[in-house]
């Protein structure tokens, strides 16, 4: 049967400057190149072929989708982009200093924010600088679903239509598909399929660089996990 | 009106060794991956937006593709690669030296088989090593499309539908297009829009990572031609 794999996007210049990132198109950082680089290795390595990519609009995970292919000489398979992967949007916390959000807002508050499952984060309006509404990548997205900010449950919600109506049929049909996105918007993606808790979902951390490999059977249940 | 924007890869490994590449998945040259990354200025300080890319299935057309677009900040763009843009295939010259193909065969016999519009190369055979035929990114065509060496008037002809069925349509609804690929599929495409003669297109030249722009008018006839 088909495998699926995931991987999270290698370091970027705002992990390294501990700012809040959601939807901000910030790139990878020099160590998040190697780790994607490397990622293409050891899919090489382990002999991984894919029949279909996937990956969010955002550059840092876009180049590590590229990084991966190359690495493995299947830069040349079907790729498809979207929103639907994007990092959770972090609304108006997006590009704040974790630290310095934490001394603003309280520890304990920023800890909600950036841990349950059903709590936003304080919002942006699509008037606001940085809104998505003014970023030529969503011009063609319905202006009412472009988010001004999100929980990782909303996210869980727009990812699963491209889980629905692309990646499990392409599953069911035998094909492999390589999914290159974000840490929560893959946390999301791996609740559902492993069918993790509201409660449990905060203890699953997706490091960095670091394929994720799923075999399903027939009806999609998972068969195995592994790390790469 | 819509803008279409081709851009022939930069210098590869085998445009260096001076050997017939054709579908052979050359990977770029140091200059190649410098000449790809200067067009991306180039189309970033034009201020060209793409609205949709279409590359071949050979990396050095899609790096190029890539360094294009993360150079003017729109790596995210749905992105299409197909082998209706790979270079002309060259059959059993595939590999050779194109000097110790001229001793072999003779100057005027190579530049035949170079230069004119519709003589076959010698043909590869379905059982040949190096055959597109055991290759795994061909394995969705129909076996018997999958050709053992073409002519620029066989490139054309398996470009067209590609043009027919989703560039043309794209630039009449106003979007945008640019296209990465090779400098035989990219002359074939060149010589339907211009409307180029048989006779003529033996001297038209692509350089390797200029853009070059058209402009349209709604019945796409071609309003201007610019190289960056």
């Amino acid at each position: 049967m088909a495998k699926l794999v995931l991987i999270r996007h290698g370091q970027s210049q705002w992990n390294l400057s501990n700012q809040f990132t959601g939807w901000v198109d910030v790139d990878l950082s020099d160590q998040g190149v190697a780790e994607a680089k490397a990622a293409g290795q050891k899919v090489k390595e382990a002999g991984l072929e894919f029949d279909y990519a996937y990956t969010s609009v955002l550059t840092r995970a876009i180049k590590t989708l590229h990084y991966v292919l190359e690495g493995s000489d299947q830069l040349w398979i079907p790729e498809t982009k979207t929103w639907r992967l994007n990092e959770r949007h972090y609304g108006a916390l997006q590009g704040q200093n974790k630290a310095e959000a934490a001394e603003k807002w309280g520890d304990e508050q920023v800890h909600i924010w950036r841990r349950s499952y059903d709590v936003l984060p304080p919002l942006l309006s699509a008037d606001d600088e940085g809104s998505a509404a003014k970023d030529r990548r969503y011009a063609n997205l319905d202006p009412k679903i472009i988010p001004g900010g999100e929980n990782l449950k909303v996210t869980l919600e727009r990812v699963m239509p491209l889980w629905e109506d692309e990646i499990a049929p392409k599953l069911l049909d035998g094909k492999n598909v390589i999914i290159a996105a974000h840490g929560n918007s893959l946390r999301a993606l791996s609740k559902y399929i492993e069918g993790i808790s509201d409660e449990d979902i905060v203890n699953l951390e997706m490091a960095t660089g670091q394929p994720v490999v799923y075999d399903f059977d027939k009806k999609l249940n998972v068969l195995s996990k592994e790390k790469y």
